[in-house]
């Protein structure tokens, strides 16, 4: 029986769950691949650390040599950041290994680069784990729905975020109060930046896009607005209109059905929305395709096991090809579709104004929305104790439109002050 | 660029379908796979039938002939069936196909034999469509979770029961008045004995606990009960605990973790499980993992288009391993646990009875219970104007024992009858 060669590079969170099931789980590998995988070595940068259950005599600091062994049948990356990540992977493909990846960041920023080269070496280039945690999504995307039609992807694909609007959402606490406590329980990290501004989920956005859609898109072409400006306010909003505030990724063939939308924001959805219901550092992503109708993906979004869960099967699918002496690059990409600008997507808006107690205010307001071709859905007119509000939400208009509708009604002299003001994506 | 040569069998509700995307989305399918697909035949038993959007001229009587053309890359067979449609398969796999099909009957009566004959010959057995519909659930299985370790699958997975106990649970009608509204809605079949009766969702149990767990099992070692035998006064029990009852099809390592256990059956599963929500012709399945913790999987689990997606996939799927001149031959068999039987499963149960309004009731049903070492969770006991009932739930415990308890319950003088019996499942 063969044995295929594998490289770890980082054993951190996800490196070393991946390497204690590989261990583990040998056997069942073994049958499953039709040859054994031997770990030859593991990269690391702080070699004396305690990584129970590693093998230590694996363990080396000198992650360039071990990827340019050139008797690597797959490395499996799992250090993250840019750069050195993706130096290492272009040296393991330049070297004829196969590579895992779990780094979404790499691949939202150099996936076309990386898998052009997987592809002129014959090897593959996998990363399930860069998107959606231990949740299959990115296979059945590339694979079960390679012979439909995919529409829309639409999806909360940051535990982090989720843990801090739903904490919102369940106590009324404010953002800085909800993030405070996801740092303490360890649900976001010391730097939440890259989390909370909604890089994170706009890079797997930039990577779901592309394989839904078959069309290159890059993470600068990405709408990306975060959650540090949701305010109680607008949980609150919400609440009072029977919906939740959640942080979408939102992938969508614009109505030309020539050209594609790629944005993650805030925005309100129904309660009984399907997405409504994800809580906590849970994932989930909605696939809608002409003839599937409507799938959910729902799962672990991080976390080392079930990233590491997402790396094994990636491992074991390289492994397999390695054997069978293909290599699938794993590119879904033939396309060259334009990607709109945030200005052109169409969505709706839920608008709460503080007015003065006048006649008129009502006329002023509605007025500002015809002259802006935005149609109104509803109006609320509330007076309470502290003032009169009026809540608006609009029907479908593009995002331009219903950005300068806010702010022509901000300038009205009966408006006070916008409360709050929030994308609404009811289906 | 080289073309693969497609026939299908059978041209009803899925067959048309698969045909129609074949035609429409011919770019996409050729830039995916890396060659051309051609649809050389359309094997039907009616061929004067109007087929909107199918060509005419491929269709022919002759199912025979069209397998054994010799010259076919791929074979898909949406005919159903077990005799014909296995028959059809083998004389495809002879002549060196691969094979698309959608039949769930005959993949969990000949699962072993046809992926034999299919690995013997070097060419692909896919059957994505043949669990779920479009929710891409068999390939996951296989491949995303193919480095994990899975421990359970349970699922709704027959639509038509679902319907039913869906209608019963929000009406509160008896289940033959739900089955009648069903039959003139589309949603049960003039015969609707495989679906009622749990066939349908035992052949997808079959092959579910297979991929899950590399074992084969037979459709004869899956535990059945259909729904026919489900009571309004069932319904009436699970809402009263907060529950509601659904057709669940379990697959289960067994505590020992050295067999497993594979049961289709309905129970009352709490309000706020994933499942309970599932409504309607949709179907839902739960994957748990070592690894990767609990996943879900839902959409339409039925009907010409979303079948067609998955039959779809597996296609594009045998194309591009045509293409690269390999065969996985899809079966992940590499084991032979033993399949324990019903009675050895753990389980819970809801019994309710109707009792005799005298002191000691509570005590001599207690007594049976302790007697089967049978630990009660809760006992409720209600005074209402027609008599007194007791409602008990149990403690996990062998099926065998909780259906000794029920009889033994329903045996006591104080006892006048056992009005609602199910089993739980909780988690």
């Amino acid at each position: 029986m063969r044995t295929l060669k594998v490289a770890l590079l980082g054993c951190g969170v996800v490196g070393a769950e991946v390497a204690r099931h590989l261990a583990l789980h040998q056997d069942d590998l073994t049958a499953r691949i039709g040859a054994r995988v031997e770990l030859v070595g593991i990269a690391v940068r702080r070699p004396d650390r305690l990584r129970p259950g590693v093998p230590e005599d694996l363990v080396s600091t000198d992650a360039a040599a071990l990827v340019a062994r050139g008797d690597l049948d797959v490395v499996v990356e799992a250090i993250g950041g840019i750069e050195t990540a993706g130096a290492l992977i272009r040296s393991a493909i330049g070297h004829g290994a196969s590579v895992v990846s779990a780094n979404k960041a790499l691949i939202a920023a150099q996936g076309a680069e990386l898998h052009r080269a997987a592809r002129e070496a014959g090897t593959d280039l996998f990363y399930e784990a860069a998107v959606g945690g231990a949740i299959p999504l990115l296979r059945p995307l590339r694979e079960s729905l390679a012979g439909d039609r995919v529409n829309r992807v639409i999806g909360i694909v940051n535990g982090t975020t989720n843990f801090i609007l739903d904490k919102m959402d369940s106590t009324g606490e404010e953002y800085e109060a909800a993030l405070k406590e996801a740092t303490t329980l360890g649900y976001a990290e010391a730097d939440p930046t890259a989390d909370v501004e909604g890089h994170d989920a706009a890079a797997k956005a930039t990577i779901l896009a592309g394989l839904a859609f078959n069309t290159r898109v890059t993470t600068d072409q990405v709408f990306v607005e975060g959650i540090t400006g949701v305010t109680a306010a607008d949980m609150a909003g919400a609440r009072a209109m029977g919906s939740v505030v959640k942080l979408l990724a939102i992938c969508e063939r614009h109505p030309d059905g020539e050209s594609v939308t790629v944005r993650v924001h805030p925005a309100m959805i129904p309660r009984e929305h399907p997405l409504a219901s994800v809580r906590g550092a849970y994932n989930a992503v909605l696939v809608e395709a002409d003839a599937a109708g409507r799938l959910m993906f729902y799962g672990p979004g991080a976390g080392g096991a079930p990233t590491a869960s997402s790396v094994l099967g990636d491992l074991v699918g390289a492994c397999r090809n390695r054997l069978a002496g293909t290599a699938g690059s794993g590119d879904a990409v033939y396309r060259e579709l334009p990607v709109r600008p945030m200005g052109e997507v169409v969505t709706s808006r839920h608008i709460e104004l503080d007015v003065e107690e006048r006649p008129g205010v009502l006329a002023a307001v509605a007025a500002v929305f015809a002259e802006h071709g935005v149609s109104v859905d509803t109006v609320r007119q509330h007076r309470g104790s502290t003032g009169t509000s009026l809540t608006v939400v609009t029907h479908r208009a593009t995002d331009a439109a219903l950005a300068a509708t806010v702010e022509a009604v901000a300038g009205l002299s009966q408006v006070r002050a916008v409360t709050s003001t929030m994308r609404v994506e009811s289906r």
